[in-house]
């Protein structure tokens, strides 16, 4: 299915604790209510099966990259961001790109 | 859908060619049609959209954790790995989790 796909991985603070893992995946559990765009939506922990992995993922699908930057800019989204996810992040790398039909 | 994931995202070497780039995608075009246990497959260029993002991102779905491991250990798989990614990576971070009904 053609699209446009939004690919994050973090590595979280040594300190971050589980509950500060936990209340960023509820809080972004909240996000497809939120935001019509997001067509689908899966987030979660590494499962350990390989070592030097990242801690997290999120892959987000949009129609195009306009509902993408719906996405990226919801002021929900915004505040989950700098509410509970910065301050547990270590390192986050993302990619964005079209998905071939 | 359930299921299991594995997200990767990339940053090429600075000196890495266009041809050596569109060689991964050439030769990751084979995976599916090799490997039965691939259940959806999406790889793509950063949109440059965002700036610091990573090269390039690789999804891959699998109906479980087995499936996956037929994948990562797959000779074709790693020989592509080897002789076309390996040499152009800078930077590799990687996730792979259960995806929720």
């Amino acid at each position: 299915m053609s699209g446009f796909r939004h690919v994050v991985v973090f590595r979280w603070r040594d300190d971050a604790t589980a509950e500060q893992k936990k209340t960023v995946e509820e809080r972004l559990r909240e996000l497809p209510g939120a935001i019509p765009e997001l067509r689908a939506y899966a987030f979660g922990r590494d499962a350990g099966i390989n070592a030097g992995n990242f801690d997290f993922a999120v892959v987000a699908d949009f129609a195009d990259r306009d509902a993408y930057l719906v996405y990226r800019d919801n002021p929900t989204h915004r505040a989950i961001v700098d509410e509970v996810i910065n301050p547990i992040t270590a390192e986050r790398h993302a990619v964005q790109y079209v998905l071939e039909p």
